[in-house]
């Protein structure tokens, strides 16, 4: 079995399982009593906080324990945006964020908040000009993910802090993918990260507030975590996270260079050896452990499930929407083909012969499923100069094949109008004209459905 | 060492540490993944629920697994709240329920909504009738404890939710204490609850709502637990919180008879050999292990910091405010005496030894401490027919020793005013002349502080 999806959440480290089985031992007491277990606990809270804190690069002091990284988001922006409510109600979120950032940002705009969701380029990357333009003297917050947890690309977080330091207004950075691997550079105000994604146990997030940014938390608290994480700390599995994070940060450089190879060759290999694929996310500025492809012609859930048959566990599409059937909000915003979309995330330690065997599998899946998905005979018809092509009712990826087994058969100069009522359409359809060198000429509203425009260039 | 606080956290059962163990290897991926890790997830997942369904006495469906019993009893509180906001905004709470509810109640007051809070008898119960009193048309909640966390007196649940019924109004539980012992009998709509209470591990609560009560969740959230707490969840020790509660189920009949012996042991003897003790909370209607007492001319903390020199490890007042000053609101609310306060609980197998052993050493640590608090002389001076006592810039229990020092030296029929500036004499007084038989006439405001009048009766 391989494990390819560290980006949902790493297996255990080996220091986290054994300073969890210890603390189980000396952490199960309230670390707010006077007594001799209580003393116990807040000493391993203490020094818990001390690591974390020194890992992030700041003051324990700034430092809260939270129940999850999605939970530190939450409280993070609703904290942040109620300091600076005066300042205005306008938040700045990247279009690429994970979901708890953007659920936020829904609670906000439901509440009467203003959002402006920051467009990324076809590698995933948003620019600091961006942010810039998009200050206004009402913004109260911007975020940012410090890298993609879909496609791996890092963001430009040290110059995007910049421009928000230039404004006056806080940057809330979500590092859940990035800090076992390092510190966030650059001036940020709030961080936010999740320990399951660097080895340590589920149930612990960290929530950092600077010294200085105005924060005040929403809902009901009480006096632990200085007031931003309230209930019964989650003490053992919070010096297991600690722990991960110290030993994992220990072993960093040396694996992401192993990492970075073995993604490499993925990046490198998939495109030669499995036809129409579009490797995505920055080829460069990218996290060490993630690589994203996608597969045209092929839907992500029946190559997911003839990957787990072969024994690899990945993923597909955003990785908090996989439950829903709508396309990831992160390809859509990149432009990029989102139908079989298959992301590679290797855990520390993933084994290069896996790897390999990977690479030797993939090639005969994807067949499969396309020939599985086969060819419906395509129904078209020439009207004047333009063939149609009817896939009305047949769901993603069957109007992208029926696209490209006619296309061939009109003359370059000549159209195809793909009708579709499948939402995916509208995100894939643009996706293969850009990568097959088409012209893409937009789309229309027809009596069922919508009409997608495609115009053979070569 | 004897660890006696089991009402704040028990120690980890056996079953518990062992279930939380084979959870790390089988749990630690994400449930809503389709991949082998991800259905093995999912299946401890759904068998915890089922586990802890069962011993509460729902549907699966009903019961969402928070990260701690406090973000079960916020959320719940806000949520239902929210559910009914077009009945109204107005809640009632008993004053003695656990921090986290007041916590949730004072949020509901700062955004406009209106409290009741059902007072107790000196027993700490509440009476149905006050609750049917408390129902207004624009009722939208009501919240009770199952039994009460400092006292261990057990509320009347069952009747106060035919009283809700009736009114169509939904009862909210807060099951902390009590749900290791057995179901919550009664039709209540929502109900909460605490892992590491009953020896589960600290990182889980429960969230139970009837199918039909309105419910709708405040704040960013997800697609897991029912949209009720968002994250990702903490499978291993939600695995462990369910396998314990199963197991302490399983012993409690038994068990629940050995401690009740052991603190009705502690009820009897504390009074007998200690002077001026009184033991509070309802003798028959309680929780088996927990009792607590109070004691006359003695500060808590250093009655608690003696008690844990001696290897005994308790609580005092309120469990959620000791790290303020203030005396506990139970106390308050039951109106009897504060000071000296200790809790006692014990643990499941909680040694009969060790009870014997606190028993023993009690009445000294008492007594060292009621000394080296010592006596520093009464200023007294007669103004008419009145013996003042000035006790401004003494701190809690200094006021109550001088006056007690004093009574006697005025005649039955004459008066004791007694001036102090710490708010803990406003409860002790009352609570001592109560004790002692004497009359309390009342406080004024005085030129420094406030005066206290108690007349001699005896």
């Amino acid at each position: 079995m391989s494990y390819f999806d560290a980006a949902s959440a790493a297996p255990l480290h080996p220091v986290a399982r054994q300073a969890l089985l210890a603390a189980l031992d000396d952490g199960w007491a309230d670390p707010s009593r006077l007594y001799r277990e209580g003393r116990k606990a807040r000493m391993l809270l203490d020094a818990a906080r001390e690591a974390a804190a020194e890992a992030v690069g700041c003051r324990a002091d700034e430092l809260s324990f939270t129940p999850s990284g999605t939970r530190a988001v939450h409280t993070g922006i609703a904290g942040a945006l109620a300091g600076r409510r005066r300042t205005g109600r306008h938040l700045i979120v990247s279009a690429v964020e994970h979901s708890s950032v953007l659920h936020s940002a829904e609670v906000f705009e439901a509440e009467g908040g203003q959002v402006t969701r920051v467009p990324v380029s076809r590698q995933g990357a948003v620019d600091a000009g961006s942010y810039e333009a998009a200050m206004r003297p009402d913004t109260a917050l911007a975020c940012l993910q410090s890298a993609n947890h879909e496609v791996g690309t890092v963001q430009p977080v040290a110059a995007v802090a910049e421009v928000c330091r230039a404004a006056g207004v806080p940057l809330l950075v979500d590092a859940a993918q990035s800090l076992g691997w390092g510190r966030v550079e650059g001036d940020w105000s709030v961080l936010t990260a999740s320990a399951h994604k660097w080895g340590g146990p589920s149930g612990v997030g960290l929530l950092v507030v600077r010294k200085g940014v105005r924060f005040a938390a929403q809902g009901a608290s009480d006096e632990r975590e200085s007031g931003r994480a309230p209930g019964f700390e989650n003490l053992p599995a919070i010096v297991a996270a600690a722990a991960s994070l110290r030993a994992v940060r220990a072993e960093a450089e040396q694996e992401a260079v192993r990492l970075r190879e073995l993604t490499a060759r993925i990046r490198a290999r998939v495109p030669e050896s499995v036809p129409d694929v579009e490797v995505v996310g920055d080829a460069e500025l990218r996290l060490p452990g993630i690589v994203t492809f996608s597969c045209l012609y092929v839907d992500g859930e029946t190559l997911l499930h003839e990957l787990d048959r072969e024994g690899f566990s990945v993923s597909s599409g955003s990785s908090c929407t996989s439950s829903t059937l709508t396309p990831s909000h992160v390809l859509k915003a990149m432009g990029v083909l989102s139908e079989g979309n298959v992301r590679v995330s290797l855990p520390a330690g993933a084994a290069e012969a896996e790897v390999e065997r990977f690479l030797a599998v993939l090639p005969g899946v994807v067949a499969g499923v396309r020939e599985k998905l086969g060819a419906p005979a395509p129904v078209a018809a020439v009207h004047e100069d333009v063939l149609v092509v009817d896939a009305l009712g047949k769901r993603c990826p069957i109007p992208v094949i029926e696209l490209a087994k006619v296309i061939g058969t009109v003359p370059v100069g000549g159209r195809v109008r793909v009708l579709s009522d499948d939402e995916a359409a509208r995100l894939d359809i643009p996706a293969w004209c850009e990568m097959r060198g088409q012209e893409y000429e937009g789309e229309e509203k027809a009596e069922k459905g919508t009409a997608y425009l495609v115009r053979r260039a070569t």
